[in-house]
């Protein structure tokens, strides 16, 4: 189902009447197109196809889904209720294999279920809707500290570079990388953005570029190898980026290409920031080495945008979508609660406790 | 004028009946179609537009153009065969601002009317013939020499990472960066290549996968963001790339997004190979801060492969076709003549000589 879209809403929840709302981001910056959906499947689909994307925004989104499997399941006995509610759990996580908000989300639904096994089915599917309104809530106030935590590291006038996106397309509001952005922009700085236009999916020349321009910011689309060329001009003050997972030591796991933009960003000299909630953090993943990252089709690079194939047959393909951003090449890592500075260690394990 | 190609032809001159063969490169990999081009305009349009390209080759498509204009120009006055002839040089000339080779080889035109000025025109436009194939034979012995040189920094079973196109397809025959790999794969070193895609053009995606891969070799295509992930896997034994035009300093100019594989092979201890013919040397330039660098449509970012518009209206896109690699990121310069080692300075002016 497609209808027009509210101004400026990505994600939203419908809970009175189940339907998760979702800009379809496929169809940007071409079109402007809301879906509403209304099964676990439909959700599953919307991940998997990156229509929904974005850690925060997948976390919310299979949120909904499980709450909204919950309510197809038997009501009459728990411990049927709770197993299958397991299985929706493990097929919702299924939809993308990076990103930690999606488990953190899941795992929060399912701490709903175990901690009122004592109540009736129906006011635990309640309490299930409840808590996809708190992550959703939550997650915009999140969003929005880290826009005051990270306006600290901006000056009137600077020229910021982002890849991919980590916006209010990939966030309930605000986003993560760009909350800063957002932030000073509210209070006048005349800021210019460089977004990466982040192959194989174009999500910063699509999304990114998409968003910045209708809330009227200054924004330049490159494609990703002309980062270096536009850093060696000393035309960028800072790099801000989002994340999919952070380890224990500060290892930031984003989209693929953020490596080479952090090892960029060190060359030149130029400050490094990683902006994510703290539920992207991941205590129980030590170092970055034991983060799993997804490969997805051969497709997306040869074919996907393209009507004809843009590389020759026999030839092999390699797509990652994720790469991992060691502690060291990190300036700090902007949280909700605050800015972790390193030894990220220490700081990561003081603000989880 | 479109006929099939010759197995494994790039650019071809068919003297005798003054046309010039050329593969139709922005038609690969889908299509493998020649044009037989016999105006100096078809030449211009076909280096504009990239049908042929790779320094090297847009010389020899150049020295063949001018020596066309050259054929219909008045015979009767060497004055006026001279002034005309300096105008159809400006304007072959401005086909590609960045190429030095494109000038090296109207230089080396001009040479020959200006040293017979003496001679009757006719004969003057045989010479200019005769130089435009000495230029063809000369790019095919010089990358086959480069090939031999490179060959000493490569191992059996190494992994090699290229980017942009600086093959058979840019030169005559051979190339220049993957002269080497030609010539280790003749001694049956097994090899895997990962090629970079290269935006906004895809010239590795297309050109260099599909060259490598009709010689039987093994070929990765990656994007451009995705370099540093591989490097940091440590899959990539070197990386051997071409150039468009290199200062006296040993300052590099290449297609856009090389500085970015040479800032990260730097900073992975990967060694950094550039393979040029000596015309590439450019003697005037003391730093790569003095090189032009070609800006080219926006809409190569946006629109060229795509169906639909990739990037929303009002937004601005920067589309440098080149940056430069200082000196200092290059572990050697391999020529024709042999191998050139820091203190680039030294050792290229000493090859000058």
């Amino acid at each position: 189902m497609c209808a027009n879209i509210k101004p400026f809403e990505t994600v939203g929840l419908d809970a009175e009447n189940n339907i998760l709302r979702i800009l379809d981001q496929t169809r940007l910056p071409n079109e402007t197109c809301t879906l509403h959906l209304t099964t676990q499947q439909e959700i599953w689909q919307a991940i998997y196809t990156l229509q929904v994307r974005g850690a925060p925004a997948i976390g919310i989104a299979a949120a909904f889904g499980i709450y909204l499997a919950a309510k197809q399941l038997p009501k009459t006995d728990y411990q049927k209720f709770y197993q299958q509610f397991l299985k929706a759990k493990d097929y919702l996580a299924s939809a993308r294999p990076t990103a930690v908000n999606l488990f953190w989300a899941l795992d929060r639904m399912e701490a709903v279920v175990t901690r009122n096994s004592h109540k009736p089915i129906e006011e635990i599917i309640s309490l299930l809707q409840q808590e996809a309104v708190a992550i959703y809530d939550e997650d915009t106030l999140a969003c929005w500290n880290i826009g005051k935590h990270g306006a600290a590291f901006i000056r009137d006038g600077d020229q910021i570079l982002t890849h991919c996106n980590a916006g209010e397309l990939a966030t309930s509001r605000y986003g993560t990388a760009l909350a800063p952005i957002y932030y000073c922009h509210e209070q006048g700085y005349r800021l210019k953005i460089f977004a990466d236009e982040t192959r194989p999916l174009l999500q910063g020349a699509r999304l990114t570029a998409f968003e910045l321009s209708r809330h009227g910011i200054d924004t330049t689309v490159i494609c990703d190898n002309m980062a270096a060329q536009v850093m060696s001009q000393g035309w960028i003050n800072s790099v801000f980026v989002g994340a999919d997972r952070i380890a224990a030591n500060g290892d930031s796991c984003n989209k693929i290409g953020t490596l080479s933009v952090a090892i960029l960003a060190h060359h030149f000299g130029i400050p490094f920031y990683v902006c994510a909630p703290i539920s992207t953090l991941d205590h129980t993943i030590l170092t970055g080495k034991d983060i799993p990252i997804e490969q997805r089709p051969e497709t997306e690079i040869s074919e996907l945008w393209y009507q004809k194939k843009m590389v020759p047959e026999g030839v092999s393909i390699y797509n990652p979508a994720f790469d991992v951003v060691p502690h060291h090449l990190i300036t700090a890592i902007i949280t909700e609660k605050g800015v972790l500075k390193p030894p990220f260690d220490k700081s990561i394990l003081k603000i989880g406790e």
